[in-house]
């Protein structure tokens, strides 16, 4: 990999035997930082003429018009690669251009791409998961403006855009009662990720909100391939009140619902009404009638990283950083 | 886009009054300039004291280790992101990262990428199309070591990897003929892309090889689409001597030939066997039974690519540069 050229922020914490958090905090300001320790800090970096790279930059009058793009794995989630798009077709309307690294979680390949990044002076960075969660970076990416995409870190200190997932969760819900269901199953996904949770707490306050009484009876945690909802389906329609009704994690998961249906001899939505998520084009477009589905948000969250970096975002929120969520619209189709 | 510090082929091609391909030729020792036009394109290019990049980095102390690779497009065929994880797992081996830049076919975006890279220097640019088709490109890509993948040009000037089309149309026919089938639809696309008339040469082949007389009737070109997949299947299923075996230019249209089987009742592969292609694994792995199909070699040929680069492809021709052909294996699941 290159060589360095600069004093990093790791190079200072080694200087004064802390840890680079706690460089890190000093740079920012942070109140938890015992004051002998960020004196010490700060006399190092005095001393070896460093600059936090991100004001460095603002002085410079060169810019590379490049915004680096770091994604954690780019073929699990086929149309997760909206991402890209989204990120792309609002970086070249801004005169600049996406130079995209893929780490496949390599833990190495992500610190030689940031290294990579910094080296080449990219004025921001965009990384990406590829599905909603919680995520740790090296340090290195607090030496740039960066905005992280489908993920957060946990203590919320870099600014982040998501699905919002409670309000899809929700939505979907709701749209099930309004067509006159009561017994509603929902086939989520066994994980505590963030997406299973928020959907969870959605599907609960469309419930409550409706008067329907909240059936543990009618949830299937599984997983999230078209054989946990080919199983979710028998088990949930062997109930003596099965539900008219299934909300699936994901479009895989309904894949398999519409099989398990088909198997029951159930038609679809007249004696089960499905709804997926994702709005994955070669699922939900093609399985027969074509799937009613909620659309995750990826290509406006690429966008929005995107005028965060350039500071065009419109910040729906007040906190700094900021933590955006952004809608899931619902595909109607013909399966509700 | 950052300015150029460099003279490039198109300042050359510029103060000759010569087309950039003239000067690319003068380049590269070819035969058809004009001896005149030849020594001129050699004095301005001593004049102003151009070197081919490629040749000044070869003389460089200071590798980049940072190998380009530009996309046309990145999520029309989602399965076709294999090429870059190829790339990726090969250029970290080889201590390399890979800078990604999509262009969403957009010219101008292409032009920049191109820039970008010559201006950071990169060691080596990989061109990768989404589906195998010919490509033109602008000429600056001869100014650094260049392949493509899934894409050639039609004069066979750069290096290129692209699947071995005919020998997995032949496979596929053969494998239907060896399970005792005599009637064999081929479901093609309708464009002369290299692609459908490479399949239907090996089609033809197998077909020949076994002593089965080609039948006109038995061939649908259609749009690579379910629905095209699935009209093919009642056209088919229609004649008075029906096929037994339908080989399907894409999963995508043998998900649209299972729809069709199953509402005319056809049990797969017990009344009829489909065998598709790509091994796009949402289709292929979920339908019922598992499709039987071809996998594309993505992964094999972004891998190739990188060899290629740094001088480690065992090259399987001796053209040069070479024009590189990878099979297409055979996944066998149930429908056959």
């Amino acid at each position: 990999m290159p060589g360095k050229a600069h004093v990093t922020i790791q190079d200072i914490a080694r200087k004064a035997g802390v840890g680079v958090g706690t460089v890190s905090r000093v740079l920012n300001d942070a109140p938890n930082v015992n004051p002998q320790t960020r004196q010490l800090v700060q006399a190092i970096m005095a001393e070896v003429g460093y600059r936090p790279r991100t004001a460095a930059q603002t002085l410079r009058t060169h810019k590379t018009h490049e915004i680096g793009f770091i994604t954690d794995e780019i073929a699990s989630t086929p149309f997760a690669v909206d991402v890209i798009r989204g990120a792309q077709d609002a970086a070249w309307a801004h005169g600049k251009i996406l130079i995209l690294i893929n780490t496949n979680r390599n833990p190495d390949v992500l610190h030689a791409a940031l290294e990579t990044m910094l080296e080449r002076q990219v004025e921001g960075i965009i990384y990406a998961a590829m599905f909603h969660q919680p995520v740790q970076l090296p340090i290195t990416v607090c030496e740039l403006p960066a905005v992280l995409v489908d993920c957060y870190v946990e203590d919320r200190t870099l600014p982040s855009v998501v699905p919002d997932e409670v309000t899809a969760g929700r939505l979907a819900t709701a749209t099930l009662i309004e067509r006159g269901h009561r017994r509603i199953g929902f086939i989520n996904n066994n994980e505590a990720t963030p997406a299973a949770v928020g959907r969870l707490a959605g599907y609960r306050q469309a419930l409550a909100e409706a008067g329907i009484p909240f059936d543990p009876l009618l949830l299937c945690p599984e997983a999230s391939d078209p054989d946990g909802g080919y199983r979710s389906v028998q088990r949930l329609r062997q109930q003596p009140d099965p539900p008219t009704a299934i909300f699936c994690f994901n479009d895989r998961m309904a894949m398999g619902a519409y099989a398990a249906l088909r198997d029951l001899k159930l038609a679809i939505p007249h004696d089960v009404a499905v709804l997926g998520f994702d709005n994955q084009e070669i699922i939900a477009a093609n399985l027969r009638p074509g799937l009613t589905t909620m659309q995750l948000p990826h290509y406006a969250m690429g966008q929005w990283a995107i005028q965060y970096l350039v500071g065009e975002a419109s910040e729906a929120e007040n906190s700094h950083p900021p933590q955006v969520q952004l809608a899931c619209p619902l595909v109607l189709r013909e399966s509700v």
